[in-house]
């Protein structure tokens, strides 16, 4: 990121001298200015805000035609976002924000040197009106409710902003601009548009291109004339987070094939290379209840995100996030224990318990199976934490359905394993995820440890790139236009592929030959 | 104005149609119906702002994607001002505005057809805080002035405009754009901009291109996104009201050379053809201490605006406007009166009553000469209207300055009289006088009569002009940056010039042959 270069950025911040006026050159103020700033860009078209042009005289003259210039550039011009003393110096900051339907992360950046300076996330605020995002469309529907939700949202973010800027000691006004990746439901909520039409046959937004808003038209309270640029959605189903993914990977700029997989509410999958993205997203239908993402507890401190099991003792090993006593189990930690157990013969190739195998740790209650994987006294919660049958069965649906979207997608499109050279894995499970793990499990397909990549977040990183780089924001509009969007048909084949894959690795074991 | 071509309309109402959406199709219902008025535009770029864009979904199903479509043309791109169903069928309008220091001036046209469909003219409120331009300029450097001289105005032309709504029957929803034409400190505090350096050395406006301003930025309530033209100026004594005055008369596209003379508060003065323009306006100095437009009252019913004395037996007609009782006399009324009672010898050539040729008609109240102009009996106001030795010192400085600064203007760039083919006069005042009477007093130079063209509001036509055209807009640019703007210098020649000019018709008889 810090690697972009200065002459990208579409936010500056320059210092502007003007000649004083005279009898001799009698230019109004306004004109003077933006001649002098037209000049330090190189001739480029620059525009001023009535607002601001208000304060420019006294500005002027109060700092003898000496200033700052701050500036987004927009599409055929640079708007001035503010006129500064230069005594006032300091850098000048962006925002990137990533708006999770769960989880949102902001970002706050330093244009110049393109550092990340401060990192937050916090719970969307809409859970409270709804976890998921039907309900939030439904909610939206009502009588204020549009207003509501995206109050909610808008409201949470310009807190943590101001918390932002008071943590780094910055005015809020020295954050110029902002960059927003989002699902297409949130973006349209973050925008104040109804989402209505995103859930109703024939799935259509309001609108693909945001673009470019001012800050005061969104309530975000950054500088008033900022600039926010708001990714593009492909469609109700394929959104800006998606397409902030594919820039921050840069898949879609390399000549090998990747494949890139956020699973995040969804499982979103993008395929491609430099001359070809496909992306299926979204509705892998009713395999997908619950979504992958329901696997566990979110990662935090004191939670199980790592397990082995001593094939010869069968002593388990965890490891928690901090290092605490453990008291749950996310995700990547529940891959690396159903993996293990499946190792350790502990489960067999349905998902089933071997109570042979299990000793003193497998207990029924209410006639559910229950695994003790760390008892009472080394628990943080001072009770014993378990696996229930249930458990695995729900996260060898959830690897199936990943399993059955990934093989469809790629025969949907003649392709074989084989012809990948890479595989992201985006999202914050996907960080922690165990590639050999998932393979075990049969979750993800059986390539060398190497082809896997994690990239975290790619929503806010991509997000981040378009905030420091005119190239890569007008890149974003390219990948928007140049990604096919397909449809998954959750038909009989689809079902008949994920009945197959709720094994472990998977009834066809050839496609898993590294699994023992 | 009726002849303005359609295509050249910056503001235009159509009809749009797309197709619905439908899972074949499902681009998002802005980018869709872009995509549609983009076709009927004929490939020209468009934008939607996002307050708009959270109804369209909506409005495009209830009206079964038929709509009206309101754009107004910015600089590169088509803005939306509104979609409307089709069966909301009606015109759309424009305002074109003069805002006048003494008097505002407002014109409502029908957009498709350019027809003037209402007009109405009005003091400027902010008379109320001073008369003159300098009183305002102090009051808006006061805590709150500023706003208060902007409020004052915009209130009073919100007012009108629905008044001229109300008058018309029509939504002022249905006014989507604006011209606003006015001297540059009128324009600054319609702008809310500080007039404070177009009064102080060196004279310097805030903003010399106001360009296009959305009508809820400046409070003005016609359409809240309709788009109001502001014309620029080209310094502190040349506004917008001048650059229209050109536009109007056409001057600027002629080969034969013109001058355009406009006597509003001050009196300011072009000279040119479409290869050069060259202006003086305003500071004459002391010599147009209370203005060329101090003479007489304003123009309105009973008020004498031509005045004829019989030489033979010397009795007095006057013609009043709307014929009624006399109740007094306007600036035209008062040359014609002056130039008769030369013509009848009544006065001399240096202006003094001449009483052995006036009669009974003069009479001496307080050391001062008055003439009866009309006698009690006649009048309507009851009591004798009469014309004093003092108005006739004050008319005559006034003619004279008129008279030297236009000597002295075609003096600095070499030209004769004889090199003009056109003398346009513009200004209520303008429009009312006889340029005969004039030439008598020596206030217009001995032209054939047909050379003299009275213009009227030439500020209000020319803001029509760029209200109903691109290409006028777009000339008004041009006109500014192609005038060239001269100081006039008062020196000892200035002086000596208007003291030869206080004469009637002038001391160097030979400038005035037609003159007995």
């Amino acid at each position: 990121m810090m690697g972009t270069p200065q002459q990208e950025r579409w936010i500056r911040s320059i210092p502007v001298s003007t000649q004083p006026p005279s009898l001799k050159d009698n230019t109004a103020d306004v004109d003077r200015l933006v001649k002098g700033i037209e000049k330090a860009l190189g001739g480029e078209e620059v525009s001023i805000d009535l607002s601001l042009s208000r304060k420019i005289s006294t500005l002027l003259r109060e700092h003898h035609y000496h200033v700052e210039v701050i500036l987004c550039q927009e599409h055929s011009s640079w708007h001035v976002v503010d006129i500064l003393p230069l005594t006032e110096t300091g850098s000048v900051y962006g925002l990137a924000v990533d708006l999770g339907t769960s989880v949102i992360a902001v970002c706050l950046l330093d244009i110049a040197t393109g550092e990340v300076k401060e990192e937050t996330s916090f719970l969307n605020p809409q859970i409270q009106v709804g976890p998921d995002i039907l309900t939030r469309i439904h909610h939206a529907g009502r009588e204020g409710g549009l207003q509501e939700l995206q109050g909610l949202m808008v409201t949470r973010l310009n807190q943590e902003i101001r918390f932002l800027a008071e943590r780094r000691g910055i005015s809020t006004r020295r954050i110029v601009g902002a960059s927003v990746a989002g699902n297409t439901t949130m973006t349209h909520l973050f925008l104040g548009l109804d989402p209505y039409w995103i859930c109703r046959e024939p799935y259509i937004p309001v609108l693909n291109r945001p673009g470019l808003i001012r800050a005061s038209d969104l309530g975000l309270e950054i500088h008033e004339r900022g600039v926010v640029f708001v990714f593009p959605n492909a469609g109700s189903y394929f959104g800006g987070d998606l397409i902030a993914g594919i820039l921050a990977s840069g898949m879609n700029r390399r000549e090998e094939i990747s494949i890139l997989v956020d699973v995040g509410t969804n499982a979103e999958v993008v395929l491609g290379n430099k001359d070809w993205l496909v992306a299926c997203a979204g509705a892998a239908g009713p395999a997908l209840e619950g979504g992958v993402a329901s696997m566990g507890m979110m990662a935090g401190p004191g939670v199980i995100d790592k397990v082995g099991i001593d094939p010869g003792t069968g002593e388990f090993q965890v490891r928690t996030i901090d290092g605490l006593a453990p008291k749950g189990i996310c995700g990547s930690g529940m891959i690396d224990l159903a993996a293990q157990l499946y190792l350790a013969g502990m489960i067999d190739m349905r998902g089933k318990y071997v109570p042979e195998k299990c000793g003193e740790r497998i207990r029924t209650i209410d006639e559910v199976q229950h695994l003790t994987i760390v008892f009472p006294e080394d628990s943080g919660t001072g009770e014993a934490l378990t696996f229930s049958q249930a458990e695995i069965d729900a996260l060898l649906r959830s690897k199936a359905a990943m399993h059955t979207i990934l093989t469809t997608m790629i025969r949907m499109i003649h392709l074989a394993w084989k012809d990948f050279r890479k595989f992201y894995v985006a999202g914050t499970f996907g960080s922690y995820i165990n590639p050999r793990s998932a393979i075990v499990l049969g979750m993800l397909p059986d390539l060398p440890l190497d082809t896997y990549e994690a990239l975290g977040n790619t929503s806010l990183a991509g997000a981040a790139r378009a905030l420091l780089s005119l190239r890569k924001r007008e890149e974003v509009e390219e990948i928007r236009n140049r990604v096919t969007y397909v449809e998954m048909n959750v038909n009989q084949e689809f079902m008949n592929e994920f009945s197959a894959a709720r094994f472990i690795p998977h009834t066809d074991r050839t496609l898993f030959p590294s699994v023992p």
